[in-house]
Parts: structure tokens; sequence; C-alpha cells
């Protein structure tokens, strides 16, 4: 039998937990006071949506189920070991909401704001901080095409961030169609974008250098590389962005820009960010991410996935979310030795054959402190000083009503 | 793509999502009263795990999941279809505990007393009222062999129950030995107690004729099926039961009896029945089950496990628990059209050009409201109808300030 977890995947300590549910709870609040509602969908999805769901590099992380039954002694008899499979864990959250309300329209108000907290999983190779079970927290907002959304969604993710003791980030944002006019403007063949785009994402890890040289090693020409990567590299402000065919989305930023850093007061702040991609293939418009040095980068991305939501129903319906990558906030704020939250703990001890008198007394005391109930041993010293080490505020005796604080309490 | 769930498993809409969470925030708010504390697990488990794990009928149950990268291709090569698994989903809480208790006890508090209330997955055949993706709420009370532990779990899943709303049920419990000592004591030999036990558990479908009939169907005498029968459908009370060789747990069970009952000021009886047997391998000792015919039968189940952690660590660590199937709770509450919980929600309307006013104004409201943000079409009419249908207690427009009660507020 293996003592340790499934590789890549985390078990939580109490003490860990508290913080866990002290944020969830917090972030959930934050969510709920603006209006959006949270729903449940299964961890579990049909292979063929999730394959399908233009999720980019994350469809090559997906867990796979195997059939079950006759399915699969059907599936083994053809010797078909490309169809063993017909289910898989979800990797994101947004495909499984966009499936839900493609399902469930007819019941959801229009637009829907909706929360979904919940875990994922991708098979990661495994690296320091790269969990392949963590939890996401996110925010969409689905049946509307105003930019307004994304004026809440960034606003209202914003606050939850500051709401669990974050601050100092910057939220970048920018839109799928500026980076592409940019690109066909430099002369780049208009079906060539998405691959240029994967490219240029990854300035931040090779340099402008190194994503000249693969543009080039690509097969794309000197010029148009040379051209791309001195408007990146340039002074590339919204302002300036017209006279390279991006008129349209640099308004849109513009303005959404103006608003963003006003809902701010100067807590944050929302800047535009040419070469911010993200990864997913599904999103349609604005993308944005907010990174926060403190902890080591992105905390938290999302854009608007106008086509997902369509593939389901058949019918287009505009969708924007924002997602907070649990794990990440988890960890650098447990480092900080964040407080857990909950009511402080008493451990009452009671004797041998006192244990319903013990029960009924911890009754009186549940409104104001969580009791454990602890039997007395011989050696009670032993067991106030473990009783401390694991954070007790108090120790009470049954028989005296005695309390005595612990530790610095 | 498929537009519906995985089959057997749900979406939950926000009204049902809020019902869900408000059950859940209550059954954890008793169990931390009492000092359990919450811990996770990856809902993902070694395969090796989950097969050896003495899980009874639950092990046919079991979601596997395919192997990735260089392991697959080495199985497939190997045209090993045997073995192109690894992992896979949990069917309980139970068995991911016993590992992350022999996993990480030195940091734990001895005895160690936690909640997990997390997803399970069981590939049952589809039918009425079984989901394939479910929620337990656990409590255990690990490292003690104390009845003591087995009073306190019975009590406090029970408080667990009247807190949700749920009464009229009926606590259930007997000891594995028992039933043992006694199939022993009427002539069967001991190696069959398990598979007379097997069909001893199904009397309430069957009934006792049905019981005595696959009994001499599986080729035992006569004599020791009438003697069994005839001593579990008589006047079958702990006092009479010494006679049968059952006198040491005749006596643990008056004891845990008498003080269940005491402490359960006659809003629940707690009853011995000697045909009650829980279908896993795992336990050694008690076991109880909670029934309540408004909820169609069992709602919650356990026992002592003190092998289970053993398997693990090489070191015997006794074990108890009690969970609460939390899908029938809900089913049955949600039916009866049980409150959700939050604050009350305001729908706010917007005019085109005002989202950030009104997200500033909003946040005004947050302390006291839930405010979702509307933009206003010309036919506010119709808005407001589908915000009443959608259970917002008020309306309210930005620009006048004017708040209106929705339906029968």
């Amino acid at each position: 039998m293996k003592l340790t977890p499934t590789e890549g995947m985390r078990d939580y300590l109490p003490s860990e937990n508290s913080i866990r549910d002290r944020l969830m709870q917090q972030i959930r609040e934050v969510y709920r006071a603006s209006g959006f509602r949270a729903i449940e969908t299964p961890a579990v999805e049909s292979l063929e949506n999730l394959e399908n769901s233009d999720g980019g590099d994350n469809l090559k992380l997906i867990y796979r189920l195997e059939k079950r039954g006759q399915k699969l002694e059907k599936a083994i008899e053809a010797g078909d070991f490309a169809h063993l499979c017909d289910l898989g864990l979800r990797y994101d959250l947004t495909l499984p909401l966009s499936r839900y309300y493609a399902c469930h329209k007819n019941e959801l108000e229009t637009p829907f704001k909706c929360i979904q907290i919940g875990r994922v999983y991708r098979a990661e190779r495994p690296q320091k901080g790269r969990l392949r079970e963590f939890v996401q927290c996110d925010i969409d907002i689905l049946g509307s095409d105003s930019m307004d959304c994304e004026v809440e969604l960034i606003s209202v993710t914003a606050e939850a961030l500051l709401a669990v003791g974050i601050d100092e980030f910057r939220v970048r944002v920018n839109h799928r169609n500026l980076l592409r006019n940019l690109i066909i403007w430099c002369g780049f063949p208009a079906e060539a974008s998405d691959t240029v785009c994967v490219t240029v994402d990854k300035a931040d890890k090779i340099g402008f250098d190194g994503v000249r040289a693969e543009l080039i090693d690509k097969g794309f020409s000197e010029e148009a590389s040379d051209k791309l990567i001195g408007i990146l590299t340039g002074d590339l402000r919204l302002e300036t962005l017209a006279a390279y065919g991006c008129a349209e989305e640099a308004a849109l930023l513009s303005d959404l820009l103006a608003k963003t850093n006003a809902l701010a007061d100067g807590k944050y702040e929302i800047i535009f960010d040419a070469t911010l991609v993200r990864g997913q293939g599904y999103y349609t418009g604005t993308v944005f991410e907010i990174e926060c040095p403190a902890f080591g980068g992105t905390v938290a991305g999302g854009g608007r996935y106008d086509n997902l939501i369509g593939k389901f129903c058949g019918e287009t319906v505009p969708a924007v979310g924002f997602s907070i990558g649990f794990e990440r906030i988890f960890s650098v704020l447990s480092e900080r030795g964040s407080a857990a939250g909950g009511k402080e703990r008493i451990a009452l001890f009671y004797d041998e054959g006192q244990i319903a008198e013990a029960i009924r007394y911890a009754r009186t005391l549940h409104g104001e402190y969580d009791v454990s109930l602890i039997k007395k041993k011989k050696k009670v010293g032993k067991q106030l000083a473990q009783a401390e080490a694991q954070g007790y505020q108090y120790a009470e005796f049954l028989e005296t009503r005695e309390r005595k604080p612990l530790g610095v309490n």
C-alpha cells in the first residue's frame, strides 16, 4: 500500500485546511456580495467535450477514465487501445461551465453571473509549485457582450485579492484581435497569427531576441519579424496603435483601463500589455492576467470566450471569465503565517466513565468555542503540552471546571 | 459535444447550490464545535490502495484512470490490457483518511478527530437516487479503542442531522463479533461467518424466509439455518444474548445504548439491531446506521475499522468513523423547499455608461446585501419580472436610488 498521496497531489493538515477554508470563504463572500451565484458541475466530463474544447496545451494533460463493463470488454476485444476511455477529469472550470450554461440556460437569469470554486486536474510534469489536483476560483458573466462585464470582473477579482490580504499586484490586459491585427499589419499571413502569438507569448522566457529567432525559424520573413519586434519593444501605447490597424480594440481597451483604474482607487493598477497572449485557444477578445511579484508571477487569468458555449448549443453566447489560481495564493499566504479562521478552541479533559457528562457540558460551550473532548491520562502534563502544540487556546478540566490559557494566549 | 452532465452525475443550479452550501456549512459547524478538524485528501488514489482496501462491493465500482506518457506506451506495447491504469477515483473517504493518518501521524494529535467533506465516485448502475459522483460528510476518531469514541460520534452525527432540520430518525447499532459469535453458536463453521453475514444483510429485501432459502442454497445445514433465523426473528434483547456466546459484546453495546440514549434527550433513539451488517469488509467492531423513514432509509452509516490504517503503516491503529450521505439529505430537504442561506439580494439597475458608478455604489451596500448589477433595457418591466422570478428580494435603480421590494417580500 502506498503511504504518500498520488504523485503531484497533496494532503492538507488541519492547520492548512483552516487557512484554505477561510481564504475560500472570503473570496466567495466578495463574489456573492457582487451578485455572483455559485454553481456546481461534475469533476468528470465526457472525453469528447474535453478534447474538442480548444484548451490549448491543457488538452495534453487530461486524465482519462477507462470505460467500464461491457463497453470496456468490447474495446478490448477489438484491440482498440485508442478508445478504452470515454470520460476525463476537467482541466479547468470554463469548459464545464460552457456545457452547463448551454444545458440549463432556460433556468438561468440573463446575463448569468456565476461562481465556481472547485478542484481541477492536469497531468503536469512534476515540478515545484505545480500541482496535478488544484483549486480554481472562477467568476464568469455569460450572455452579455458588453465591456461592462470586463469592468466588473476585473474590479471584483481585484477586490477578492485585497480581501484575502494580497496587495501590490497589477492587472495586465490585451485584446486578441489587437495582437492579431498588429501581426497582419506587419506582413505575416492572417492564417499564421495563432502560431505567431504562441511565439510572442514566450517573450518573458526567451526574450525578444529569442522570439525573433523562433519566428524566422518558423519560416517567417525577417522583415515582418523585425517590424513586429520593433513595435512590441517600442513605446507601445494604446493611443498610437490606431496606426497599426487596431483602432477599434485600442478604443475599447482605453475605455476599460479608464474605468477600472478609477475603481481601483490607487490600490492596484490596470495596464495595457500588447504581448499578453494567454494559452487557451478558446479566447476570442479581451484577455487579462493579474501578476503579483511577491507571489512569483501570475495569480489570476481570464478573458472573453464568445464561441465556446456555441459549440454546445449551436447558438453564439458571449461569455467572459476570470479565474484565481487558488494554490499559489494559499502557498504564499500560508508561508506568511496567515491566520486561520474559526472560534477559539478548548481541550476539555474528562475522566474515564465521564464521556456522557463531558458531551453534555461541552454542548453548553459550543456557541462560543470549539471544544475537543480528551480522556485524561495519568500523565496529564504531556497531554497539556500536546494540546498547546496543537494550537488549543485553553485547557479545561471537566471535574473542576478549571480553565487555563495555553501558550502565548 | 455532449450537452448533459456525465451520466449519473449532476449539475446544480444556483438555488440548489445555496441550499447545499448552507447544509454543508451547518454540518461542518456542528462537527467543528465538538473539536473535530477538517482535512483534505486528493480525490485520486493509487489503484493499488483502492483495490486492497477491503471495501466490499464498492471495489467493483472504481473509476480507473489510464496511465500517461511512457508508462502508457509501455503497457500498450506489451499488449497488457490489465495494467493500463495506475490510479482511481476514491469510492469513499475512509480509505484516503487511513492512508493520510498513516502518512502524517507524527504531525497530528492523538487521538485525532477529523472531518472530511468531499466528493466520492462510484460507477453504479444508473438508478433513481444513486449518483456516481456524490458528497459524503465524515467524522472519524483515530488512535483510540475506547467506546467513548462511539458515544461521541453517534451523539455528534445526530446533532448535525438535527441542526439541518432532520428529525424522526433512529440509530441502529450492532457489533461485528456479536453476529459472528451468534453464527458460530448456531453451528455454522467459523470461516463461513462472512458469507452468512452477507445473506443476513439481505433480510430487509428478501425477508427471513429468503434468508433461510439462500443459506440452505449456499450448502449450510437446515438445523443451523433454522436456529439462526429463530434467534434473529425472536425476542432478541442484549440481556439474553449472553446465552449465545456474545456476553462481552452485549455488555459493550448495553453501555453504549445507555449513554447515547441519555444524551439524545428523547429527540431520537438508539436501538440494538442484531441483523445490521454494513457492506464494507474493513469494519471490525461496532457498526451503526441512521435510518430516517422520511428520507427513504439510511442517511448515515459507520463503524469501527481497527485494521485499515495498519495496512499502510504496519502498526495497528484503532479507528472509528461515521459518514452522512449528503445527497439523500439534500434531495429531501430541497424538495421540502428548505431555505437557502445568505444575505438578501438586490438587483441594481444601471444605465449604459454607468458601470463604474454602479460598482462604486454597490460597494456601499455589500455589508448588508448581495447586489447584482443589471444594465437597464428599454423594457425594464420584463427585467423586473425576471429578477423577481430569480428570487431577488429588491430591485433598485442607480439613477434615482429608488428601491422596491419584489414578490411576496
